[in-house]
């Protein structure tokens, strides 16, 4: 049985406690946040606190709070024992001071208020500094998630830049062909089973063998058209800009 | 009974014939290509030729060639009778030339060498001269998918444009995130579930509720992490511009 202590009141702290909640040999002892209404979801299955001060004893003490938090609330739980990680994949090891026991528990993963995710296929990312709390996080992950993997700082780093390409970029792709569907007056949820099958298309073919369009065609008539069609500056930008990159990363490949 | 001839030997026009293979009231009374050796999908089912003068009568012609060589081959059909749709998204309906029953055939997914995709939840999109053609059309489609949709030419370019931002410019998206991963020994299949939820995140919220990211929280260290990540110039000026676009974006919303 692992303790664990919950501190932060957000999406990715509400989904561990969720997870935690379903896991058979964790035991989550605390959840600490700084209002106690945001604390509603945990108080009626677990102890709760806004003081940091009265955090219980544990196992490992679980940060999930935002970046910008992470070093002054980790500053205020000198007085715990036990492993301290956070949650954060854009966030160095470091940013938790230099206790001896730290590391970090990254869930790579997007989640959305008010829709619970499983966590079965949600890659958990550790790394910590002793080799007994990498062995500690290994099994708190495994009770949640059947992918564990061990990933130092520098490689966290380039999965979260990744990341931006592939969820927040990719989310701005959506938004723009919404916007575009709307000033015309066009349903956008047409497009819906294109934009997962792109998605699925993953599980057989690598992304560069999956590139399909004009730009990849050398098609310059679309080209034309499509910018004329985009009353948006930065639309016609972001076009011009994404098509040239297409052109020259499949050029080098020829 | 609606009786079809297929010209054609790519992605769509395989897709296209599996599918009416299976659908209970259309009949593929022949397929034609260039060549004999690419007709090998269709030739132990259907009658197939590679001669344009050879085809058969039937109700509908459906022309899944290449955008380029839709102008040339419709050119060639005058023979025929019967309505003559093109598969494209991007190709008006003049390109067909003025012959009266012409119309598109639109179906708005994206097909992968031998990859079979079931057609019950691909929209397709619909357009033709004639009142009856468009019912014709209609009859066809509802026998393939669940959705189908009269389009104009008009409509049917902003989906296309939009869809070459959802499924082309999102999969280079995924391709620079694999080139990242690549240069810095990180397994690329960790974004895999990321990729997936990011997608399927359309089901309960609008793009524009979706996003996240440092763009949007404004997180100026982030931003500058990544963007010393990135080696590529290319990349470099992706990241910069689909940043400030969110920024701008959401900075509109406020």
């Amino acid at each position: 049985m692992i303790s664990v202590v919950l501190i932060g009141t957000g999406n990715v702290a509400q989904n561990l406690f969720h997870a935690f909640g379903k896991a058979t040999n964790i035991e989550v002892k605390q959840v600490a946040g700084r209002t106690a209404a945001h604390l509603k979801f945990a108080r009626d299955i677990s102890k709760v606190t806004t003081d940091l001060d009265k955090l219980v004893p544990a196992d490992v003490y679980i940060l999930a709070v935002s970046d910008d938090a992470i070093p002054s609330v980790s500053s205020k739980l000198t007085h715990t024992r036990g492993l301290l990680v956070h949650t954060s994949g854009g966030t160095s090891l470091e940013a938790l001071g230099n206790r001896r026991n730290a590391g970090v528990f990254y869930p790579l993963q997007t989640f959305t208020q008010g829709k619970a995710i499983s966590f079965d296929d949600i890659p958990l990312c550790i790394e910590a500094k002793q080799p007994n709390d990498v062995k500690t996080l290994r099994k708190l992950g495994t009770q949640l998630s059947s992918t564990v993997v061990t990933i130092n700082s520098e490689e966290r780093q380039i999965l979260h830049v990744s990341a931006v390409f592939v969820n927040n970029f990719t989310n701005y792709m959506y938004t723009i062909a919404e916007s575009l569907c709307k000033e015309n007056k066009v349903d956008f949820k047409i497009l819906k089973p294109l934009i997962k099958e792109t998605a699925a298309k993953l599980d057989h073919l690598s992304p560069l063998t999956a590139q399909t369009g004009p730009a990849l065609r050398g098609d310059q008539q679309t080209l034309h058209t499509h910018l004329s069609l985009l009353k948006n500056k930065q639309h016609r930008d972001i076009y011009t800009l994404l098509s040239n990159a297409i052109k020259s990363k499949h050029g080098e490949e020829l």
